[in-house]
């Protein structure tokens, strides 16, 4: 039977693992990374599956099908969270395709492909400001460059793997080739209110939205807070206000559109200095990648319009840039079949958030289920799931498992 | 013989002593200020005075006068800085002080009164957001409460003051009363355009503007930059460049008013998170204290009405408020003396940043001595002084003290 209040208890598990003892910061290659995935591993292994730490600190996982060595169907989602986050996204995908497997082996059911599951170390980019980095790794996308990147204490990349005992030599092995999946399934969290207002536990996904992160750096004069007159003030953070409120202008253009400034940061940063250089991050998402480069492009000109008026430099630095993936077809189907079958209304629905799948669209066809959460709140500690929800998106995911059909190569 | 070589040697010396290794940075009881107060004392001790560490992290020193006791003229300026600071403000007043002193011991000269030198351990308030706690401490008006401030860390004062080896319960035998300084001069680089364009290597300063500190926190709500739609967001951020905006507004509404936001953070500070609350700070200074309590005023209903405007919560917090500090007449007399006999013309002008001696105000009379600086830029790593202007500074402060008259009682 599968258990709901088992994958609750380990969502809630999972969370005691943070940065900070109250609330949930848990980012790439920290301390309490690595003993939520040790955990992961250990919950991998009572469900009867081969588990292991990879190279790029995925927590990675297999049961074999009929025979060995069979290509497998691959479900996972992402252990890492934002900072002070919530407990599902992400967690609640991998809790839940072990659940799924503890299921086939407690009854010893075996299928005619095998099944792998991944905990992937990094989707939110959190530490290094470079998103999907466990995916990546197993999608063979993986940017070399990006082990220079380095978290808020200067450290790179290529240290931290170091001293979370992994060699960064080692990534390309992570790398899956086409075919070695027959298909990615995700089951996450909505983040969103859609199902909510439908009074729906569980919808299929159509397409994951696109998006581009910037990040930009305006350099002014610093200067001090009491002797310098307004009008010689060539303030930093004066021109990075005009620019956020410029995001929110563009994004607000197009009810499908999104626009965030996350971060800012100003220099030197103290009360009594006027700041001579902020450097901040903008987030812009749609459902179609026209829509999205149109507003980026109208948010880049508008920074150096602003720029431009206000004698500052500006740098413009294009961090990360996905277009929308779009689920297959014939997964969906089969998630829509499962649905049905568990008594649901199928809805079909896009996702605005970013995922794994994202990355793992380059090896394989990929498909995702989403389940209802409390208000739409996600990246949040007020992110909620109900046991019943959890249920029915378990009984789901394990219904498509259990009649999943790999595609017909074509002739 | 005074050495503007020396002078500008130790402001050099100083500033090795910094948190990091490039550029310069040395908040209140950090190690780089251990260092850099222990080489100051040696040097105090080195120009024949008794000097010490007194309980608030300042270095302390005296230089008896004709005989042991007498009341002193108090010297003096600071000695920790801002973020990526020059080595000038306030090293610059310590250090030419000792120079004077040193000139004094050497020629073997006593005086009717004796000189107290004080570098003091914080004036800029980095670490803690209060600013002049050293001279603060010496005239008696230390708030206890201050103990109880955190740094960026989470560490409080009184924790830091221990692990600087001082005891937090002698605060109170630091302060001085009154009488006991017959005054109280310091010379400090003039951080502002004035004397430079007019060809002037010092200033005799007339009054210190007045200043008020808030620190303003906004709350929104948390949330996933990919699904939350625009128009449901309540993003802190946008609310609070909103309010950096007004600031700029409200302070070029006036040309002697200056209004800075020197610091913000945004929470969670995601690249892929909506900000739920948002901090910063603002600063504004004004020669009158109606014009800036006017501001002030200006600036918080601004505030309102953005948070009323996006459902947004504020709280706003007054850090700090000191009115206009005027420079006493008969001091100002006789500094204006002390340039005129070293042979500059004498110009009297007020000073926008603030100083120890608005502290130091409440137990004695003060008067300033303004060195020119480079552009008038101070609060950055292009701070500049020449040495003509650092032996001018010192030739024109060791000709005060020399001739300096005690003000006679009133009958």
């Amino acid at each position: 039977m599968l258990d709901p209040a088992r994958i609750l208890e380990r969502c809630d598990a999972l969370a005691r693992h943070s940065e900070l003892p109250r609330g949930l910061t848990r980012v790439f290659l920290s301390p309490e990374a690595r003993a939520a995935t040790d955990k992961v591993l250990g919950w991998m292994r009572e469900a009867g599956m081969q588990a292991r730490l990879d190279a790029i600190g995925n927590a990675a996982a297999r049961y074999e099908g009929e025979r060995p060595g069979l290509p497998c169907l691959m479900l996972g989602s992402h252990l890492d969270t934002v900072r002070d986050a919530g407990k599902y996204d992400g967690m609640l995908g991998v809790v839940a395709a072990i659940e799924c497997v503890h299921e086939l082996s407690s009854r010893k059911k075996k299928l005619p492909f095998a099944i792998e599951i991944i905990g992937f170390g990094d989707e939110e980019g959190v530490r290094f400001g470079t998103t999907l980095l466990g995916s990546r790794a197993v999608a063979g996308i993986f940017d070399e460059k990006s082990l220079e990147a380095k978290d808020h204490t200067g450290k790179t990349m290529r240290d931290a793997l170091r001293e979370f005992g992994l060699d960064p030599k080692r990534i390309p092995e992570v790398a899956r080739k086409k075919g070695d999946a027959l298909a990615y399934a995700e089951l996450h969290i909505e983040q969103g209110p859609v199902l909510e207002s439908e009074g729906l536990p569980v919808g299929v996904v159509t397409a994951i939205n696109g998006f581009s992160r910037l990040r930009v750096t305006l350099r002014g004069t610093a200067g001090h807070a009491g002797t310098v007159p307004m009008k010689l003030r060539r303030d930093a953070l004066a021109g990075a206000a005009e620019c956020v409120l410029a995001t929110e202008r563009v994004a607000k253009g197009h009810a499908e559109l999104v626009g965030t400034v996350g971060r800012i940061e100003a220099k030197p940063g103290a009360i009594n200095v006027i700041p001579g250089a902020v450097s901040f991050t903008v987030d812009v998402r749609a459902p179609q990648d026209p829509l999205r480069k149109h507003a980026v492009a109208a948010i880049r000109s508008e920074i150096e319009g602003i720029c431009e008026k206000r004698g500052l430099k500006s740098e413009i630095e294009t961090l990360q840039e996905f277009g929308v993936t779009a689920c297959s077809p014939w997964l969906m189907e089969q998630m829509d079949k499962a649905v049905a079958r568990q008594g649901f209304r199928v809805r079909r629905l896009p996702s605005g958030a970013g995922h794994d799948g994202m990355a793992l669209g380059a090896i394989a066809d990929i498909c995702m289920l989403f389940v209802r959460c409390k208000g739409g709140i996600s990246h949040s500690p007020l992110e909620s799931i109900t046991r019943e929800d959890a249920a029915a998106g378990a009984k789901v995911l394990f219904d498509f498992i259990e009649h999943f059909e790999p595609r017909a190569l074509p002739a």
